[in-house]
């Protein structure tokens, strides 16, 4: 058969990429052609539909069963020609370089992990997911045909191709992927599957340029548990809180992403701006979800951040939340973003919003003694959290999030402690706390996303992934995230990632003490001796500083030059 | 009758002094004190009447119609023996000091303005103003002798005597001396009669140890109209708003005066910080008026200022709002007080409230082209209305003010246009402002508080009393209020003082355009000459600077040294 499938996947391939040279074409937004242009993709859908129909016959009637010869085949060969009498050439569906088919549902696989790769065939093999055809294909490849084969994809970068859709379902998409819909609990595809969708790791796939009706079947396939398997039930928990709208948006837009700009356009802007020379009153757009507190204070959307120089710098704070390495270099000295401790870009309840902490000050601080302003806070937030340094009053990355923070805060009642501040502190734990059954608690349910080492992961680009938890590149020892019981807070209430509260108390106790017993920058207050130091700074009993692990005292890392 | 009279007075002064130290001695509070002390002060109040009734009838007897001798008499000779055969010795009642008689309703008269004074004795000849007994007098002294003994009396400077009252009643009158009741459109007594209550000019006389009983009987003689003549009815206006208790407290206030502290003691604290380490919620104490904004909003009164250093910093911020010149000598280059332009401490509305302010920063401003935080802001009126420097952004100045703005905002929806916020711009007049017309009312309406130079009148002392509107010592050409159709909003909505809305939209306008016409301190922003700084700043139609008044062109003063 592997003649016949190969010259029928051949022209197959050419229809689709004329096809797909249709899709990808400027759109005129005239009616009449996107009448014309759906019309011709139904049909290609129907035709490709039948194919697949063929082509599951053909490999059933192969014999599944038939288990593909041992000897060392090389990728390439089984990507071409398949195996002769069990599997058909991966190319007729996948094409050469993975580039996948929109028409046919059939999904771009070039450039995934090859690991994550071969965990889909082995989940295909157990049952846990996959559709007829591939379900067959995967019992019928030995384990280094498999290897072969997903290698060699992993290997392939084919070029990112654009589906086209309605404007407004990307831009739904765009929120959902980037923002989530945190009042149902649906944190941004983005965190984990990293920045614009490139997938992090073995476990998070890439899903910017994917075929859309593909993403569309597998958030499905979640939901019903049809698809299962993933690692600690993520998807399947975030899937299940999506709403068919959501995810025919969600596609849209990771299938659409490659031709968007790279920086997200300005958010449509909404009138909101109270400033002299400006006026008008915050209002949430039409179809934005917002993003709901959970504690009663709904911030405005960002589809509601004004025109003009005073919404510019509330759309630069909102960057340089997203992502300080870029938008404020001069002042950030790790990897962290602000958004990792300050969940939905500041907006979520008992993840220290923005809008909470706005209302709160000036106020008097236990850390530094004395009456800080607002600013003054942000400044520790570049000093400590971001082992930075401070910029200096009147900066304009000041400024920015201070005028985000704002933003986020209209309506809030000024100096009135709101509900949902900062983080929630678990009850007292009924057993003392313990780093050992901590390390238990990361290595079940943190290192995943964060690595067993803690140092979290990043998009093969080195775009921002997981934040890492210890270590030269995460929070230094002076950070409120040192406190463990601010790191307790947080984990009980928000981690893992969609599963907040899933913790006990106790796991969170003990997870947080682990945590702090890691080595990480030196305290930037530093007083000349870690004893100094512990004795001014943390004899509070919520922090490991200065105590003595595995016969290294923690807090022992020199100072960074510039401190 | 002079021997008698003065031998009948001369015991009497003995028996008064000794009720006097008697009343001014150490109150142990035990209640039956107290009682014994009333009793006693009640006896006195009897005997004095009646003293009273026999001298009115020693007057009368007389012959009020009998004009003193035309011979020149020295003041010390009238107060000390009278006028023989009409006018008996004013020693009698007032002591030869003039310090007056708290027991007998006998006003305190020793450092009176003379002017004053002589105004009084028309006022009593004209019926406007007076008892039995003073009007007799006023009429037997010839204006030779009356010039005479207001002379004399206006030179003493009697010892300061304070008079005993409840601690309650005297806070409460010190709120409304010092703050005002401006839910009830009450100015503060201390607006027009000066700091400490101690007068100001010809018009405003001392309150500071008067005796009680006699400003309880004016305030209500004004309330009833049997004492008239105030200028501009702005007395009889204001006591007409005011509750007996509030006249009964206020005169407890100003007579217990001289022996309460300098400073007024912190005012009693309540709770109300939010920041980290402390908490509570603001709450208006016990028998606080507060100051309703009149406007919806109603800031917290100042003895919900929490106790603790967030406190301080907005007692600070309070205090440097009443005195910048004191409390913020650095920043300050002028004599006006942040309270002149943002009246009752910055609380009430439509006289730039601060609460509204603070909720409407960060902004973009149009006078300066950027994003500006409030500490930004606050730059403003230190540079432009105080005509200083502005305190550098973190300074403790600002701090402080932006605490006590962020303290009255309390509640206030952040980021929400406040109604009251700013000056309201009056209606377009119905004729083209006219700086003549605006003169004319300023002759009658502002210039007896604010002088007929403009430069606005102080205490005797040198304390802040009437703010100078223009020349050195007020805003300088950049400064909000140098803006007509500002000023023009302010002088609409609050002047004269206590009697807001009661000139016309036209007569506003005129008033401010006057105002503006008058030289005052260059515009810090100043552009290398008068041409280019019009051109830069102040070519909006609302400004005069750079325009020629009486062949001068306004706008050329130097600029100050550190500019």
């Amino acid at each position: 058969m592997r003649p016949g499938c190969g010259s029928t996947s051949s022209a197959r391939r050419r229809r689709w990429r004329s096809s797909r040279a249709t899709a990808s074409s400027p759109i005129t937004g005239a009616a009449n052609t996107d009448r014309l242009r759906r019309a011709r993709q139904h049909r290609e859908e129907i035709h490709e539909a039948s194919f697949m129909k063929r082509l599951a016959v053909a490999v059933l009637a192969a014999g599944t069963m038939a288990v593909a010869p041992a000897l060392a085949a090389s990728g390439i060969d089984i990507v071409t020609h398949g195996v002769p009498g069990s599997v058909p050439a991966c190319l007729a569906c996948h094409g050469l370089d993975g580039a996948g088919r929109p028409g046919g549902g059939i999904p771009r696989i070039g450039g995934l992990d090859a690991a994550y790769m071969r965990q889909q065939f082995a989940n295909a093999v157990s049952g846990a997911r996959g559709n007829t055809v591939m379900v067959a294909i995967a019992k019928a490849l030995d384990p280094d045909a498999m290897t072969a084969v997903t290698d060699y994809y992993a290997r392939q970068n084919p070029p990112a191709v654009a589906e086209d859709a309605p404007a407004d379902a990307i831009a739904r998409g765009q929120r959902i992927a980037e923002h989530g819909v945190w009042s149902r609990g649906v944190p941004s595809c983005t965190l984990c599957h990293g920045a614009a969708g490139m997938g992090i790791g073995t476990h998070f796939p890439r899903l910017n340029g994917q075929v859309a009706s593909y993403i569309q079947t597998q958030l499905k396939d979640w939901q019903a548990g049809t698809r299962r398997g993933d690692p600690m039930g993520l998807m399947a928990g975030i899937a299940r809180k999506l709403t068919k709208a959501d995810i025919a948006d969600v596609a849209a837009y990771f299938a659409a992403l490659p031709r968007l700009p790279a920086l997200p356009a300005a958010v449509p802007a909404g009138e909101g701006q109270v400033g002299e020379g400006q006026a008008g009153e915050g209002q949430a757009g039409e179809g934005q979800a917002g993003s709901a507190s959970g504690e009663g204070f709904v911030p405005p959307p960002d589809n509601a951040i004004p025109h003009g120089p005073f919404g510019d710098m509330v759309r630069l704070g909102l960057r340089i939340f997203d992502d300080p390495q870029r938008y404020a270099a001069d002042y950030t000295g790790n990897s962290l973003q602000c958004r990792n401790c300050h969940l939905d870009a500041g907006r979520l309840a008992n993840s220290a919003p923005l809008w909470a902490a706005y209302v709160a000050y000036p106020a008097w601080r236990a850390k530094n003694g004395h009456v800080n302003s607002f600013a003054e806070r942000l400044q520790g937030c570049f000093r400590y959290s971001l082992n930075g340094k401070a910029p200096p009053l009147g900066d304009r990355t000041l400024l920015a999030v201070e005028s985000y923070a704002y933003f986020l805060a209209t309506g809030a009642p000024t100096r009135t402690e709101m509900k949902g501040r900062g983080y929630p502190t678990p009850d007292k734990p009924a057993m003392p706390m313990d780093a050992r059954r901590g390390a238990t608690v990361y290595a079940a349910r943190c290192a995943l996303c964060h690595g067993e080492d803690g140092q979290g992961q990043k998009t093969a680009a080195g775009a921002p992934g997981f934040p890492p938890l210890w270590g030269a590149q995460s929070f230094n020892w002076g950070a409120g995230m040192a406190d463990i019981r601010n790191a307790a807070g947080f984990i009980k209430a928000n981690m893992p990632l969609s599963q907040g509260g899933s913790l006990s108390g106790q796991e969170a106790w003990d997870l947080a003490m682990f945590i702090d017993t890691r080595e990480r920058p030196q305290d930037p207050r530093f007083a000349g001796s870690v004893e100094e130091t512990r004795a001014k700074y943390h004899e509070h009993g919520m922090s490991m500083y200065g105590q003595t692990m595995n016969g290294v005292v923690l807090g022992s890392a020199p100072l960074p030059p510039g401190h």
